[in-house]
């Protein structure tokens, strides 16, 4: 896409300061493009975020598209954050500490075995653990639990620290960030995306526009009928847990994830734990209920007893960017200029790296990957062609 | 007492601004006393507590002192917040709605019935529900309760509320409120106290202090030995929660204070409802705990399954002042110009108004009357000498 002429304008605008559109922009202007994000301020849903990179603990039957780009991201993370702490002089802490995958009754341990034949089958690196083994590797687990799977390989990330040092990268980049600033849509002219429009009134003229605003770019103006990404919200409650012993207690609660069927502890290293996550289909409301809380500490007491002794740190609910057919949807739309990095759904961190490299490949004009076909966002311009 | 001379002096010092120092200022204004209220700014246990003004439904065997205290407190606070209104402006908002006690199982259900015997013995008012008689009372209520207790005058009131009625009547009423005031201890010179030493080093004289600190009584110094009330704090977490219908939903969650054995729901009439409150001795420890919290929400919804809708609004932990022996200290201690209003432990809200009274009474020079003198501050002494 040619730059626009007048002075000045951008080569490309990024709506979203979150964890996608930063890393979009860093790599846009790692490839010359004059670059702004434009972002309202407001904390997103990696503020909520546990930052798991877990693409073969999640995996699911007849979600093959969403895995392939998981992998490809969850192995791209280490030297895009060495790259980003180099360049930023921030380190996001990328924790290498794997995921166990934890059955507590039966039922669950059946459903586990099935899910642990799937991913070897899919050739995925995973080990089965006896109950004794896998309290062995984690003596906070019940001694109830019945079966467990080790995912060496799946990590995870603080977003808060991921932002924080993307916003110091695309700055020392070159890239404009501009805060509170908020978009209200996008102006199309003729065929193509010719800028934003922001709420002030004012427009920022620019050769492409990425949406990178989770679920915000729902209520984008200007995107009608087969231009947009259809986009929901899926609320997830999440709370942030501290131990009282203090930052480095010996032993820890626990080091790996360790994920059950309805809910995940995510360890920060420095005594800090990420309990999560609800799913819930209730549009706009981002408030936090006695139920949802309720639900999380029940599930993860059961195979962690030891969280009820953890405090509480913040209680918050964040709003996860769906689509009809939970892929995200990235590249080029169905116009010239405009360009999607949305509808991250569950895995807006694990898929950053990947998104952006793929974005920076859209706005330099390249087709997306035969490996990432499923998340190209004319899929739905086309649903509604052929209906 | 007979007042300082100095001319910058007062006759008495509270120490404390919560609901408790705040009344007894207002009762030592209101006879003439020159007064001033030292707080520190810090938000007291009031800030955490329910309200409940539930001398019957909490009347425990073995109690009869503090029940005595508590149904004349009780019956005091219909004039006491009439008066309030009236002097302040502000209208502390008394709920007479009423209290049930809810048994979820046969052993509560029998645990129930002797408590039910215990306070028609004492010749209270209370009226035994089956399930479906509480059920039409309180639609809310689980299908699985299986016998109530209607306590017709046990009502509730909001604390914060309270205290910003108080804070005005108290400024009103002529006596000073020193806010952002840290007091160190008290000073005694030769058998009297003569003021209190604050912490910036400067000196408040007075012809009486009275010590209103809740649990920071525990820590004045210049009361050493005999002279001291033995105060711990009991840790309470209390979650406050609202109906995500809004501040008049048609018909409420629930009307009336709703108490298990283990949780309490007290409504505000606004969509509001304050969730408490557990009991742990850690010192002096305020953190909200996963387990805290936990036991709480799962406690109430096994009675009021609505719970589990109600968004999250607050969650805080307080200290109650306990003394050994579970009963307040109110009244003259063992050296003149010692005053006590403190170690009200689960009670400071319902016995603020008998507290201001009584220590009215004994800054007028006026014995403990005999329905009070269990609460007689010098017992704590005696004990000590007769050991």
């Amino acid at each position: 896409m040619p730059p626009v002429a007048a002075a000045q304008s951008h080569d490309v605008a990024v709506v979203g300061g979150g964890a996608i559109g930063l890393a979009c922009a860093w790599r846009a202007a790692g490839r010359g493009l004059r670059t702004v994000v434009l972002d309202s301020g407001d904390l997103g849903a990696w503020h909520v975020a546990a930052g798991m990179l877990a693409p073969v603990a999640e995996a699911e039957f007849g979600e093959r598209a969403l895995l392939e780009l998981g992998l490809r991201s969850a192995q791209a993370y280490e030297a895009f954050c060495a790259e980003l702490a180099e360049v930023s002089d921030r380190d996001p802490e990328l924790r290498r500490t794997g995921t166990l995958v934890v059955a507590r009754d039966g039922d669950e341990a059946e459903a586990l075995e099935r899910l642990i034949a799937f991913r070897r089958s899919l050739g995925l690196a995973v080990e089965r653990l006896r109950p004794s083994q896998a309290r062995r590797a984690e003596p906070a687990l019940a001694p109830t639990v019945r079966l467990a799977l080790d995912v060496a390989g799946d990590h995870s990330i603080d977003p808060r620290r991921l932002v924080a040092a993307l916003a110091e990268a695309v700055e020392r980049s070159g890239a404009e960030l501009r805060p509170r600033t908020r978009v209200a849509g996008l102006r199309v002219e003729g065929e193509r995306v010719t800028g934003a429009e922001l709420e002030d009134g004012s427009f920022v003229a620019a050769g492409a526009v990425v949406v990178a605003a989770g679920v915000h770019a729902a209520s984008l103006t200007g995107l009608s009928g087969e231009l947009r990404v259809p986009i929901r919200p899926v609320k997830g409650q999440v709370l942030r847990l501290r131990d009282p012993r203090g930052e480095h207690p010996h032993p820890p609660l626990v080091s790996r994830t360790i994920r059950g069927e309805q809910a995940y502890l995510v360890p920060r290293g420095d005594g800090r734990y990420v309990l999560g996550a609800t799913m819930e289909e209730r549009g706009w409301d981002t408030a936090p209920t006695a139920g949802g809380v309720h639900e999380l500490i029940r599930d993860m007491s059961e195979i962690v007893p030891g969280v009820l002794e953890l405090e509480i740190e913040e209680i918050e609910a964040g709003l996860r960017p769906a689509t009809p057919d939970n892929l995200p949807a990235i590249g080029r739309g169905a116009v010239e200029g405009l360009v999607w990095a949305a509808g991250h759904h569950r895995n807006g961190i694990l898929l950053t790296p990947v998104t952006a490299e793929l974005v920076a490949g859209a706005l330099a004009g390249e087709p997306l990957p035969e490996w990432a076909a499923a998340a190209d966002p004319r899929r739905f311009a086309r649903a509604r062609a052929a209906a």
